[in-house]
């Protein structure tokens, strides 16, 4: 692409999702460059109002947020190509990427991108999200990206990398599963370098929606620093036979134990977490006990939430997780190049 | 009490919880003349806003609320002594009625009430919550009132009532679950005439935060009429293997299986319902199995919930129940007799 004596990019990144959206600007390699982070998720964007019923009037909104996250970086650079994740390729979104079914190769990922051509004249190319049909129907949309960015190259770029035989028989072999905790935490599993079947868990959602919307809440205080003892104790409860009853039954033992004195209000916050993590993972042990354990679990996602969840995994008898960052733009960059749209030099 | 000719009443009852008030004027053998229901629960009375720090302003809504609930009724026959239940003794309500702890005997309930003299000169007898210590802290206000109405009278009026004595052992044999849906749910077991047990599940929270505060609520739409097929879908998947991942996990299937056109956005609410019924089921279900089972259950309170949570128990496996009605002002009689605020004729 461009080769001035600046480090010059090749690759602009968009990690686009329902409340926030981050930009990359990417050199040869994947090298991040620049990053910014705009309040712009799909659900707010910018600019007047989008009270009409008009279509252009939704469209102008990502045109505006699209030119605030990348817009000099293309005048600086015009050609550059532009590629996305995450919930801007929804019926919500820009433009709608239609969910690939697994079981899903990376390959099959980058070769299905939608596109929008912007006002600018740019191509966004958008990634699909995935879809399971086996069991209960699942879908993700933006995850895919970050577990592409998680898992071994040699299964994204294929022979075409130079790696050697042995990295690629690797990852073949490989047996993974990555969760990744935030408002919906899936936990996606990859076998000989494929997505072949995830969980979604709503407990990020759950537990706002539980502290902001019902009595819950109401008894509450903020500790100072998250409590972690509180949170071990939810935990605790959730995997012993007082946690038979289920979540929609031990939650209500923070307002009862808040009552009795057996809980502080500041307590109560990371109580009510450790009760909702500990059922999502005692419930992903099951689920594993029956679908066989992998070989190893990677965590990505908030350090704090992170942390949470790797304390609960080995408290229901699964292995200690490793932990990845720049899961999105790698795999951002990972899933461009498998598209064709920038090259390793 | 009186004795005019009009029929009199002998006791004005109160069911006074969070969002509403019922107010009952009762005549001989708690026989019920006259109903009223208002809106002033004790989280919304009436009366100027309550934004200042006094107390006496908080407690000048109770007396308004409780003016125009059974004012004139106490204007008429004045001297008439008032019972209630519910909120009202909590922390938040008009004067606190301390927990009972468990086992709890209809008695001892009845000889425990909270007083507080009204600005009108009544006298408000605040019947006491329950507390269970063993296992997780559970609580409970105004439910422990219906299910006293729920169980034989003999458990309640002792000897007094002059019944023969084989209803008495009938009543002391009697192995009994009592569910109380609704907003939380109360599953309460009854043995020789008294109360040892429960649980709650805050199923009607949780299924009115999913609904109104998460993604979930999004993609719905209120059906016509309730949607059995949609419920019993709902009630079958968390009862099979694909409910292993538990409630946390099933719920988003809501939501996908919208995004795949398996479940039009009519079916959604009560799918999401009968999800939601049906991991509560299951995990009673669980609980009774390891305690053991009642000899029979009976479900009391809104008329489609019983139905649904009715459909519910022979799907997990437990026994068809049998509906009560006027649990709640039947409970309030009997407990006000007990006290001996009246005497049966």
């Amino acid at each position: 692409m461009n080769a001035d004596a600046t480090p010059s990019a090749v690759l602009i990144a968009l990690d686009w999702g329902t409340s926030s959206l981050r930009a990359y600007r990417m050199g040869a390699d994947g090298v991040v460059l620049d990053t910014r982070h705009l309040p712009w998720g799909i659900m707010r964007l910018p600019g007047p109002p989008t009270d009409g019923p008009m279509p252009t009037t939704a469209a102008a909104g990502f045109e505006l947020a699209f030119d605030q996250a990348c817009g000099d970086w293309l005048r600086a650079q015009p050609g550059l190509p532009v590629i996305a994740c995450g919930m801007v390729g929804s019926a919500q979104g820009w433009a709608q990427a239609p969910y690939l079914e697994l079981p899903a190769d990376p390959r099959d990922i980058g070769s299905r991108l939608a596109t929008v051509d912007t006002h600018r004249g740019a191509t966004l190319h958008i990634i699909p999200g995935l879809l399971q049909r086996q069991g209960l129907a699942n879908v993700m949309r933006g995850e895919e990206t970050q577990v592409v960015g998680i898992m071994g190259s040699a299964a994204v770029e294929g022979m075409a990398g130079g790696r050697a035989a042995a990295e690629d028989e690797a990852d073949a072999a490989d047996d993974l599963l990555v969760g990744l905790p935030g408002t919906h935490c899936k936990w996606v599993r990859v076998r000989g370098g494929r997505i072949v079947e995830f969980d979604t868990f709503m407990t990020g959602e759950v537990y706002a929606a539980l502290r902001g919307h019902t009595i819950l809440g109401r008894t509450m205080e903020d500790p100072a620093a998250p409590d972690d003892a509180a949170f071990q104790r939810g935990l605790e409860v959730a995997g012993s036979a007082l946690g038979r009853g289920g979540v929609l039954s031990t939650i209500f033992s923070t307002r009862a134990m808040g009552l009795t004195g057996q809980l502080s209000a500041q307590a109560q916050p990371d109580y009510l977490s450790g009760l909702l993590i500990g059922h999502e993972v005692g419930a992903l042990r099951a689920l594993l006990d029956a679908r066989g354990m992998p070989s190893r679990i990677v965590l990505c996602g908030d350090e704090d939430l992170c942390r949470r969840y790797a304390s609960a995994l080995p408290h229901f008898g699964l292995a200690a997780p490793t932990l990845a960052g720049q899961a999105a733009e790698r795999g951002l960059w990972r899933l461009a190049v498998s598209a064709g749209l920038v090259r390793r030099p």
